[in-house]
């Protein structure tokens, strides 16, 4: 991908899930902040839609109330987006009302400009992906003799690997793999790609990115919140499909991958794939000791109580969806054989971060006191969030006669880079899916994988009662159990602080 | 060395030239801080000598106003440690006056305690350093049959190669190798040290610190001053040996010692001896390609007039003496073959700075931008003085579509220790001479190998009238012609700030 960046063709986007939350809190924010830095298309035209009745202007004011600006807008830059959108209310199940969103498209300029540009976004509850592609299908809008058609679908994709696979077929009965953008918002995050640009863009690190000198990698997705009032979906998911599974498989992916070729998004999209397929399977019967589950229980957080998981809204009593999960994992190839990856997220936990960590082993000869020992280790840690960017934990001489080391920081701030907006992670996949850039998009074959490693682990939790489910007091780092993964002599897991600065110390609520 | 301190035996230190400028200055400041730190002996006595005539109250007055407390002082500890304090006067030329000094320090307390350990530290002019050990000799000053004698011996050692090796015959005709403390006050220095620190108790460096990943090493020491008071001194020394000889060729040399088998003290110095054995030699019909020499001229800096090298008090007017030089050269051994380093100092730059610069290669295969490519240097700046810290300048994702690649710095600044007081380079010189620790004084042998290296270099510029001595203006960064010793793609020397903070940036005054 080149860096200029230049305003994709005219194009049409068709919503679907218009009236939904993702549309008004991400989309709709993401397509104005492009708006406003110039960055769509020259002739651009949304059209929303979902089951909800709504006029073109209803529809307007509801996303208005999603939008701001920073600064005075003297130029009316939110009434002339708006201007911009428009609406079509559709059951999604019938198949001839697909005719009429074909004919409000080709009304609203038909072919904006010279081309016919299309993408579809699917923005609804996923049950109903395929049956809107296979109704794209009928008639006719996956065509791309005069322009492209793309269509992006939103997470999960699938719930097992049964169903992804199907999900693909069905897709891909209408859509060739390259018209398929499959999002993962967690890939559009500047500090994820930012994985790749350190480790490819600095001679420095790839030489010691090795089973050599690697001792452990570790990735953590911390949340201090509860599931809220996503409790009905969340008793469907669980902390396992809802983060491992759909991100931070791919973090690791980020982190594990060779150099690609180049920085096609096929080239790169074939690196993490070949680290997906090297994933050493956990057989059914194995989950009990690479994986460790768990879920938030009641408990006081600064003198205040809170609920336990099964005391949320719309959750079992008997619930035993995880809130925490816990992997540990081989990397069966040359680079990584024999280092172990862990993995691990949580709701309710001490505080909100997700960062990537790679532990380096000790050195090979210790010179200084044997005090120092534990000391030694060296360790880069990728923050992806907040306070984004990058720390490496060595060792310095401490000050005074002798020679004791003392473990410091050395850091940088991604804010520190001031002059510069940090997108959202939608504002850049919905711009890579209007230039045609999908290498931050997932293709069939990596969800595939993907899930071919999780479904053993997720089968075994379902159908096993022999496996536990650790309580853990809410506001803490998880069930103790989970230690017990951790290999060798590092014993824990990292307990992160949100504030780089403080990082190191326990942060408990 | 144990990361334990221990409080040294018992013993007298007598000072040779403990009216000049360095006892007070830097000797009396450094004792009167281990004396507060409860790092002196229990009991203690300095014996100063001097030409001047003074008695032990006067000679205490005259150290008094060099010490300072920085908080109320209810236990008068300037009193406590003055009364320490002794003085005999001595024309260290003439071999009785040492009976009275050995009486004077029998007197004194004889063999302080039970044991009779005594240092004597050369603070004198370089001449009387020869001298003074004969006559220690002839008194039998030098015999350990009750406890340690040692001699402290600063520096310059030698003016080049032949003198070095005559002074090191001398002393060692009266005490033996293990006896003798040469000082380098520079490998005093706390981040000096850490140079070790960083290299041997991190896993982290040590892979990529050899010459598949590193270009070339750089080391600058750059002062603000011109010579001051100092031009009759300079006139003799000049950049090489003042600075090159004395002290950067031993950072070079800490910056590519392989790993000691332990921190002994031989064997710290025997790999740094490997060092200095294994540099090329720059032959005199050499010495054109490989080093470059300057001379502060007049300028103006600020709008203020300041005044060239040759119009300095005490300096010829027709002066040659360098007053900035750079060199390259190589160390030919198996981890640095072909790697350059570069050495350079001088007057009257734009900012007072000491550090080595590791710069490490680019990345075998460039994945981003062709317009980032110059961008994608690695380098570890190991900054000695001030600001002590550590720098890794690396490349990350400029935030916003594409990979755009932006030069980064991530930092550790010693000071940031802020607990621990950094103790001065003499405290730590003095308090290892005590418990007898000599892995941060120069052995014979490297001193000479130094001198092997340095002389024929300082005898072509002695000699050779057809190498030139550029002329640079007060406040800049030498002369152009330096950059010609650059090999490859860089193009130039760093032009470091004062200030970590604005790193980069060229600073001019």
């Amino acid at each position: 991908m080149s860096t200029e960046l230049k305003k994709p063709e005219n194009c049409l986007i068709v919503i679907f899930g218009a009236s939904g939350d993702l549309t008004k809190r991400k989309l709709m924010p993401a397509l104005f902040e492009l708006f406003c830095d110039n960055m769509l298309p020259e002739q651009f035209v949304v059209l929303g839609t979902s089951s909800s009745k709504l006029s073109d202007d209803e529809f307007r004011e509801h996303i208005r109330s999603a939008l701001s600006v920073k600064t005075p807008d003297p130029e009316n830059s939110i009434d002339k987006f708006l201007k911009k959108l428009y609406y079509i209310s559709a059951d999604f199940k019938d198949p001839l009302r697909y005719e009429e969103i074909k004919k409000r498209m080709y009304e609203l300029g038909g072919c904006c400009g010279n081309s016919c540009n299309y993408i579809y976004y699917l923005a609804t509850v996923p049950e109903l992906f395929g049956t809107i592609a296979l109704n794209l299908g009928n008639v006719n809008l996956s065509d791309q003799s005069n322009g492209f058609s793309r269509i992006v679908v939103e997470k999960p994709f699938g719930h097992d690997l049964g169903s992804a696979v199907e999900l693909n077929k069905t897709i891909q009965s209408v859509f060739k793999e390259d018209q398929i953008y499959r999002i993962d918002h967690y890939l559009g995050k500047e500090t994820v790609q930012n994985v790749l640009v350190t480790r490819f863009a600095n001679g420095i690190f790839e030489p010691i990115w090795n089973r050599n000198y690697v001792h452990h990698v570790e990735v953590t997705s911390a949340e201090t919140l509860g599931v809220e009032n996503r409790g009905a979906y969340y008793e469907r998911s669980g902390a396992l499909l809802d983060m491992i599974q759909s991100h931070l498989l791919r973090v690791a992916a980020l982190v594990a991958m060779e150099p690609p070729s180049s920085f096609d998004s096929d080239a790169v999209r074939n690196e993490q794939l070949k680290v997906l397929q090297s994933l050493r399977p956990i057989r059914f019967e194995e989950v009990n000791e690479s994986a460790v589950r768990g879920q938030y229980i009641s408990s006081k957080i600064k003198g205040k109580t809170v609920k336990g998981y099964r005391e949320e809204n719309n959750v079992n009593p008997n619930s035993r969806t995880e809130t925490y999960a816990a992997l540990k994992f081989y990397i069966d190839n040359w680079r990584w054989g024999g280092v172990p990856f862990y993995i691990r997220t949580g709701k309710m936990m001490p505080t909100q971060v997700t960062e990537a960590v790679i532990h380096f082993k000790k050195t090979p000869h210790y010179l200084f006191s044997k005090a120092g020992e534990t000391n030694s280790r060296n360790s880069l840690i990728l923050r992806i969030q907040p306070d984004e960017g990058i720390v490496l934990k060595f060792g310095m001489k401490e000050p005074g006669s002798g020679y004791k080391v003392q473990n410091v920081n050395m850091d940088f701030h991604y804010k520190d880079l001031s002059n510069l907006h940090i997108p959202e992670a939608y504002e850049r996949l919905l711009y890579d899916s209007m230039v045609g850039d999908s290498t931050l998009f997932l293709r069939a074959d990596a969800v595939e994988a993907a899930w071919r490693f999780i479904d053993p682990i997720e089968k075994a939790w379902k159908e096993s009662h022999d496996i536990k489910i650790y309580g853990y007091p809410a506001g803490t780092w998880g069930p103790e159990a989970a230690d017990s993964l951790i290999e060798g002599d590092y014993q824990t897991w990292r307990y992160p602080c949100k504030n780089l600065a403080e990082d190191g110390v326990y942060c408990e609520l």
